[in-house]
């Protein structure tokens, strides 16, 4: 079973931006009382938006199922409040929850939080548990820079994310470590945003205790952790200079990598520096890159093309990366799909 | 010949730290008048400051001739205001002068400018013609982020950077574009602003015109330029999907990156992906990691090793990377070499 465990809602109906549109043009009037409303999206034109985008590559690339999330870029919890935040959020997870319905063979969910910068992410906690008890969700994505490139909240180690942890503890789920859009004009968002967020979790981790505190707390590192596998020879040197335990001791119980990197030499790297339990597939289709190369003829997010060229990986080592590893990440994807293989 | 295009002078004599301490102080005193005054230290200190660091490391492993820089860490443009920098910047580009004079078959000097957030970078012009000028320096660091980690200015494709951009290209310099230390408690210097700075800089690049603008201008993305190379298949990818030209064409007459990767794997990557042209040898020692890496028994900035493992490096490949490109890159280096030769 090949299962992919980063792919976002991109390819929506156009409902969505709408609703977007009008909830962030409500902001201007200060007097207007904002509630959820809905989507008005029918389930045809869910999968309509669906069977020519997602599932159409998972037929042809011959992966499984997708861990899929609402779309990262859209996410902007920069923009708006508390309250616009937790709406946005609501409406975006439940459209996942209908598609995990509509396709159970297919896709399985994560949830995007109501973030929303400066606020308590105390605020997260009630739509993280809903996800995952009433909707039966793996995961969720935690975006490490509210502010939408700014940077102006706290490390993901201060103790003001100790609640979604504990959170996170007790209901068994990761964290996609997930920015969204940026508002800075220095960072274009999935070309340096994403990759710099990436970078700036591992190394945040790598400096706190955080893991001691939560020894079984878990973070996936998207776009296959930045730059962090191409300078691990800087990470391993910083983290000795500055007297903390090797990585693999320090972090590699609760930091994983994903194989969202759009060429072989990459993937190759990747698995070279990387202890193969750590490295989990993901393609991040329908997504960052939608072309194909013109130096292989096959689309650069074809990850899974990438991992069957690699020449030094066994079978048993390609069944962690496409499966095995997924599986001990998203514990409760273990079990949703142990009980379905025995239903 | 090997030139390493990447040193700073991080040993210096306690008393750079106490000036700097000394001036930083002066600032909560709203009525201080700032004289540049001067460091105090002696030419036996500077000799000895270098002999056990620098020195010393060029003969163990075998490379010739440093292209030398003050130490990126303390430019940290984001204190003090436009007066505290400029007397800092020629303190300290006065230093590496000296440097550059008692050794002149190991040091040749860059300069630090005197950037500060918010000031038209017109004020470092003066700087940059002196040191170039009157010390023969080669080029120059510019800082993409004088902040310190909050990122509040414009890009490094904004116009207002063109003042900066047409004193380069009018002395033929080029710039390595690198950052100082952080205030944003979310990045760790060297482990994570570094990284995400240089990132941050070749997607700005990808994204612009500026090339058209300055067919001759050179930049120097250093630390194996970031997360790039690891990416090349996703930044080649957003590329075409921006219908921008192809990476060759749209950046790499001007764009360059040094090999300041501590290991193996990563300069494998980035030998393979990185057109031979674009790659200069650098290590920054004495720099961001110090120890020896218990994998290999070297250093981990001892990156000539890892260069001369590359098996399919051809002899006029190596040639390149630890010289030629520098000598092209840096033509005021070349020029330089040129007459010291003949003399």
């Amino acid at each position: 079973m090949i299962i992919d465990c980063h792919g976002h809602y991109t390819t929506g109906p156009r409902q969505l931006d709408q609703y977007r549109e009008r909830q962030l043009a409500a902001l201007k009037d200060p007097s207007h009382v904002f509630t959820k409303g809905s989507l008005g999206i029918s389930d045809d034109e869910l999968r309509a938006s669906l069977e020519n985008a997602q599932l159409k590559m998972q037929r042809e690339r011959g992966t499984d199922l997708t861990i899929f999330s609402p779309r990262a870029s859209t996410m902007a919890h920069h923009l708006g409040n508390a309250i616009t935040s937790q709406h946005w959020a609501e409406l975006c997870n439940e459209l996942i929850h209908r598609i995990c319905t509509l396709y159970p063979d297919n896709f399985v969910g994560v949830c995007m939080l109501p973030q929303s910068p400066g606020v308590d992410p105390r605020n997260c906690l009630g739509e993280l548990e809903r996800c995952v008890k009433e909707f039966g969700f793996v995961g969720c994505n935690l975006n490490p820079d509210p502010s939408g490139g700014m940077w102006t909240g706290p490390p993901l180690t201060d103790r003001w994310w100790y609640p979604v942890y504990e959170k996170m503890v007790e209901l068994d789920v990761p964290a996609m470590v997930h920015v969204s859009s940026s508002c800075n004009p220095n960072f274009h968002a999935t070309g340096a945003h994403y990759m710099n967020a990436d970078t700036t979790a591992f190394m945040q981790f790598l400096l706190s205790d955080l893991f001691k505190d939560f020894p079984t707390l878990k973070f996936i590192i998207p776009h296959g952790g930045g730059a962090v596998p191409y300078h691990w020879g800087r990470y391993r040197g910083i983290a000795q200079d500055q007297k903390r335990p090797p990585l693999d001791e320090l972090l590699l119980n609760n930091v994983f990598f994903d194989t969202c990197v759009y060429h072989l030499p990459g993937i190759e790297l990747l698995t070279r520096v990387i202890p193969i339990d750590n490295i989990l597939f993901a393609s991040e289709m329908v997504g960052a890159v939608r072309g194909i190369d013109p130096e292989t003829g096959h689309y650069y997010d074809d990850t899974k093309r990438y991992i069957d060229q690699v020449s030094w990986l066994t079978p048993q080592e390609r069944a962690k990366i496409f499966e095995g590893n997924a599986r001990r990440v998203f514990p409760r994807l273990d079990a949703h799909l142990s009980r379905r293989a025995k239903a």
